[in-house]
């Protein structure tokens, strides 16, 4: 195991009827918040009007700050900060998934300095304050409610670029799965895939696997995520599928399945990050199909498939492994890329570029883009010839 | 799952050469410290030399605090109190393990205020305020290094009570697995069993069993405990064996592992701790007597033994898994019990009262103490009667 420190100070108040608590805990952090939130849904389903009534209740003022778009932006960051640096917001109240959290973050971070928020995510600038955040999470997928990253797409560069520090881990996270009862199949569906790539990203990348725990951890978190996915598409009202798909995915980022490993890459989520800022595609959607491809590259550029072989006998099922008893490594392993590829088909998020009505043609381009973040998130060997290389597996 | 609130604010500094961190740490939060420690075995392994020589770099004034037992007493506690208050230390240290920690834990709540500190231990009084504790651990058992609860034994009343508070979270603990070579081989095992025993207790106790993400972490937590204690056994300096066994003890009672799971409740350690009172049996040994016992009382009591059948389907080697195949919940739930007392049996943990020299005829005695612990824990269904029927199972 590597030294690690680990330090999530983050406050989860996770359950049934636990939106109501938004007001008060709010007010312990602020009088006058920001509230973001994304689309017309949260109107829809009435949560807008709980949040804002429980913030009226304690005296909180709201300023609206609505409008965020999966794969958020930058330019809806800084009229964010703007609108906090004109009305002296104290705390950001973030009503959303991934993508109003991760913008909520952005906010907390560039309203309290005089330079551009974009300088945060290309190095430039450092993090020394930061708003406190509070959020109502709407969609279990990102992890952004437990833990200090974010991730933020630059519409004039094409870039989504995203990093992690502590001064972003949300004070206060109010996790109530009937929240996500109104979450559609196919967003259902990619917060599973969100979650898995997050997991697997680790698994895969550590050069430590003298790392059970860690390893025990994350197959438990990524049969966890099929198997409540699979609830809450039987049925979407499934309060049980709904809370154990919405811990899975805050457990699985909260920095503990990481914690010990070492150094660990996000090559997978870099390749992604290309297709959702070229093509909008969503975040989940990308993510199922680059995996599956990653793995397969990984496994040919491997000799010793050992590690997908163990992740194979932790996650496939009794039944399968029996049958497997006494295949080579490399069988085995194929068998386990085979079986998350099945699944992300089965909840039908796509499995290859042609799904998302991406030409194969594209792949320089996409990989011209990804290594942009490859020199931010430091994945040295992924060069041009390399992601084009992974994408033909994908295609 | 059941509704939760999971807020751990410590710090964990985990891995190798970490122990010199601890001056720094402490002068952050405080000038002068209490130096709580055990018996003689850090001043020979040279760990006690490394923090006083880190705390006097800084500048920190240190007040000694040795001499703390396992089972650590009121009495001890007290003296901390006193010493305390007289040179108006502001920070705890804690060198030592889970007996270590909580009497600082102890002393830390009780010199704030003026009453006895044994009335928060009864209920009589709560906690609103406790100073800053830093821990620096030396043996993989407790999990007290990251959580909020406390145990100690009053003398005069031959009690071993325990409960928790948010207050009582260290403020940063150091975990280097090389301070843990030096535990000797019956004492690692003893830890060993207690990570086992406390997320047993918790996966056994639940009424909600739809709680899949914690079932699959602590069946996994319970396999960590047992390979890396194995790898501790055939190699005192095995760092990955040390690294990994110091890393499970935390996670099992760091909250995350009972988090939504609702009520739980402790009987194998309300019983084990009539053990440790009364005969002053170590905590682990006392442990992997009862919790044998206790499964297989739970077996009789229960005509569906679904959960222990599911924890076998958990942690049972594939091999014996696929012998099973076809076979009742009971006789896998059998096996599961046989399982568990084995590997404690193979580590030399004890499995009866007589390995503890402890004769049948004290049942009645033992079952009367722990009934004192049974009311302040809430554990009701657990009359003389019953407790006595367990422990014969035990003898």
């Amino acid at each position: 195991m590597q030294n690690f420190v680990f330090h999530n100070p983050t406050k989860i108040i996770f359950g049934r009827k636990t939106v109501p608590s938004v007001g008060a805990e709010t007010a312990a952090l602020g009088k006058k918040a920001l509230l973001v939130y994304g689309q017309s849904s949260i109107k829809q389903s009435g949560l807008y009007d709980q949040v804002m009534s429980s913030l009226a209740e304690v005296g909180v003022t709201v300023i609206e700050h609505g409008g965020t778009r999966s794969n958020p932006l930058l330019d809806h960051v800084r009229a964010g900060i703007a609108k906090v640096k004109k009305e002296q917001v104290e705390v950001i109240v973030a009503v959303g998934g991934g993508s109003v959290i991760d913008t909520a973050k952005a906010i907390a971070a560039g309203a309290v300095v005089e330079h551009d928020v974009w300088k945060f995510f290309i190095g430039k600038k450092s993090i020394k304050a930061a708003l406190p955040v509070l959020t109502v999470l709407t969609l279990a997928a990102a992890g952004s409610e437990m833990n200090s990253g974010m991730v933020i797409t630059n519409q004039d560069t094409q870039e989504k670029f995203g990093f992690g520090h502590r001064l972003l881990f949300p004070k206060i996270s109010i996790l109530d799965p009937e929240v996500t009862f109104t979450v559609p199949p196919d967003y259902t569906a990619y917060g599973a895939v969100d979650a898995i790539a997050h997991v697997l990203e680790f698994y895969m990348t550590t050069q430590d696997t003298d790392t059970p725990v860690q390893a025990r951890f994350i197959e438990g978190l990524i049969l966890d995520a099929m198997e409540s996915c699979d609830r809450c598409l039987a049925d979407s009202n499934d309060y049980g599928g709904r809370a154990n798909l919405m811990w899975t995915a805050t457990l699985a980022l909260n920095g503990l399945t990481a914690a010990g490993l070492g150094r660990v890459g996000f090559p997978m989520h870099m390749i992604e990050h290309s297709l959702s800022a070229l093509y909008d595609v969503p975040h989940g959607a990308g993510l199922s199909v680059v995996m599956p491809g990653w793995l397969q590259w990984y496994l040919e550029q491997n000799a010793a498939p050992a590690r997908i072989t163990q992740l194979g006998r932790g996650i496939l099922p009794p039944a399968e492994q029996q049958e497997l008893a006494g295949e080579s490594d490399t069988v085995i392993a194929e068998r386990t890329i085979a079986f998350l590829r099945t699944w992300f088909s089965k909840v039908k998020s796509p499995v290859s570029l042609a799904e998302l009505d991406i030409p194969a043609g594209d792949i320089p381009r996409i990989a011209e883009n990804a290594l942009g973040l490859a020199k931010v998130w430091r994945l040295k060997q992924y060069t041009q010839e390399v992601v084009e290389d992974i994408l033909q597996r994908c295609a």
